[in-house]
């Protein structure tokens, strides 16, 4: 189920002339996945989520779409001659200045906008699922448009130093450890010592909850010290969840004191990795991007 | 190093009347151990910690120290013929309805304060090194006063169903995963879905992530559904470092909209096992404490 290295990036057949249909939720990452289809001489046809879409899409062949009725949806595929859909969106969150509103906000739109916020592999797969049995086949958004996989050779100004090596290790080894449950796929590590792991709360609470100990002082580190170490759960369906980066990533792990961040190479995606290594210069932080078999896990 | 099954409840040598040395921190942990050990007939001496300690310890023997002077106060052993040592005390921290404000009053007090919050096994069997090398023996305040340790026979009017039963067997799964890293045994397990890992803020932090983002909708989950599992790290001195439960884990438990809370049987002190039971039927929740060997691990 999961898309591996060998369909990562797989070129679209030329011959297929069919629109890919992508169901569009907010954020930066559908103009950047629809683009890139398009540039490969394939036509798009979007389904744009109200109340998350961005309006300026509406370039593109498209309809505007009830998040609670996309099961409606679905059957659409024989009026527009859709055979392969993506669902991307939203996956980065707007950044928010204190997260208690971020949340509330949440209960504003109906119950199917947990599939945008991520947490629940499940039910993400199980509303994939509604679209193939109108037979659809569903594609990982980097499958489409390998553009927006973080590449291995993501180069910061800075790099990770000796104990900034030793912090990643730690955190590829716990986030290993901890594969086989369903939970969050981030970690902080300082010292070698595991300071805050994700749970429900996501990555962006996750760097909030450390901010906030250093604040209070229940977390005694130096500036800059301390590494976000982020893969994407193996057990996870990649074509609908894959773990998003971008620079409000850089900015929420500056503010929890981090010296750099840590991911899977080809395990995340990024609307923009040059505008991402570019924030992370600016910020004074590293960025690396490993592939699993150079994590030197201990 | 850490006290085993044989060890743990291992009475007092009847023939040796010279006082148990007790570090006191805050909390009723301290009166409880030092009423535990007078009564088996063997004096008491308490250090007093300043801004932490009980005035009310003052009708046993002590002197009152500063946290600062701890090293100081190492050399006291033969002042007063004491040879065993016991460190107890604010490991369960008073409850607050404000997380903010807790970790501010933290900054008032000196670095070491951070020995009776927990968080931090190095430092906390660094200074209790200090004290073996004047000559003292660490004892775990669970050697001298075992009727602290939560035993295997709680029981409270709730069992878990099967939906609790398997929340505990994935809690206790991903603890024993993550129990070779330096950081907390506590995790929030609803539905087989692990929706918390507790890291540096505590488990008083983690119930009240848990209990926020139920509120503002990022965790759907139908009241009283979920169970806080918590246990001893493998690798912490339990003679320093054992988790504390009491009735406020029960309330702070209850906010967090859980069912029931699991732990290790001697695996974590209680100051009061009949009142901790006691909250947990006022509140409607189970408790279980399991040894090691039940926990069905999957």
């Amino acid at each position: 189920m999961t898309a591996t290295g060998a369909t990562i990036g797989a070129p679209l057949s030329a011959a297929d002339k069919s629109p890919v249909a992508i169901i569009c939720g907010g954020g930066a990452f559908p103009a950047a996945v629809a683009e890139a289809v398009s540039k490969q001489g394939r036509p798009v046809y979007l389904f744009l989520l109200q109340g998350f879409a961005d309006a300026a899409l509406e370039r593109y062949p498209h309809t505007w779409v009830k998040l609670g009725s996309l099961a409606k949806y679905a059957a659409a595929h024989k009026r527009h001659n859709l055979n392969e859909i993506v669902f991307i969106g939203s996956v980065v969150r707007p950044r928010v200045s204190q997260i208690g509103l971020d949340w509330r906000s949440v209960l504003l739109v109906p119950r199917l906008a947990k599939l945008f916020l991520g947490g629940d592999d499940k039910l993400l797969s199980g509303v994939a699922k509604i679209f193939e049995e109108h037979g659809y086949t569903l594609r990982g958004a980097h499958e489409v448009a390998p553009e927006i996989l973080v590449p291995e050779g993501l180069a910061t100004n800075l790099k990770p130093g000796a104990r900034e090596q030793s912090d990643i290790e730690v955190g590829f080894a716990l986030l290993h450890a901890i594969g086989g449950f369903d939970v969050g796929q981030a970690v902080v590590v300082a010292g070698r010592r595991v300071v805050a792991i994700e749970g429900a709360e996501g990555t962006e609470g996750l760097l909030a909850r450390v901010a906030e100990m250093r604040k209070s002082g229940r977390l005694k580190l130096a500036d800059r010290d301390g590494v976000l170490v982020k893969t994407p759960k193996p057990s996870q369906d990649r074509r609908v969840d894959l773990p998003a980066v971008g620079t409000d990533t850089i900015r929420q792990a500056k503010e929890a004191g981090l010296a750099g961040i840590a991911i899977e190479a080809r395990g995340s995606i990024v609307v923009d990795a040059q505008k991402f290594v570019e924030e992370a210069d600016k910020q004074g932080m590293f960025v690396v991007a490993l592939p699993p078999s150079k994590r030197n896990v201990p």
